[in-house]
């Protein structure tokens, strides 16, 4: 069980998961992260809606991945500063850090967000 | 011996090297061409002095990387289609493909080249 809206462990409901600081953002990392359709799909999801529970961004996304593969999209965007994650409860929001994002690569989140997939 | 400028096998001195035509660029794969710190530094390196030979923009990239890494990294920028390169004679020259980036990911380029590194 992981998908990041799951019930979070005894204790660690109230905790945090590891986000970097704005001012840590990396390029190359959050290049990395956004080099994929699936979490593009993601990121695009979340532009539109805003936050989300983890769950439910995979099925906005329109992905028809299984649990583990969206667990892991969701932690690669999280870990390179793309999104941020609020814990609720025993519940996961996801919503992207667009002030952060835009603060330290200008323009590049919304010239990701321009591109729509041809093929 | 495998940097791309290193004198091209014989008969394919005038063969174009394998690139994606400008409409089949593909936001994902450009994206993890860009997400290494080496390949950004090439990339801002052709950004500022145009086309290079391909051995001279390791060293005006200011990287120290060996033959097989920097030439892994150009392959990777050309196969992407953020990189030209250009056969003339038994050398290779390697430029940014700038108006075919700039018309597929609008101010994507720039947004990249923006970026400095605060490490």
């Amino acid at each position: 069980m992981s998908v990041e809206d799951q019930v979070a462990p005894p204790g660690r409901a109230a905790t945090a998961v590891e986000e970097p600081d704005a001012d840590r953002l990396d390029l190359p990392v959050v290049l990395a992260a956004l080099a994929d359709p699936g979490r593009l799909a993601i990121v695009r999801a979340l532009a539109e809606c805003g936050e989300e529970c983890c769950v439910k961004v995979g099925e906005q996304a329109g992905l028809t991945v299984g649990k583990s593969t969206l667990s892991h999209h969701l932690k690669v965007l999280r870990e390179s500063g793309v999104t941020h994650t609020r814990t609720q409860g025993t519940h996961r929001y996801v919503s992207l850090r667009r002030d952060d994002l835009d603060s330290a690569f200008p323009h590049l989140l919304d010239a990701v967000l321009a591109w729509r997939d041809r093929s």
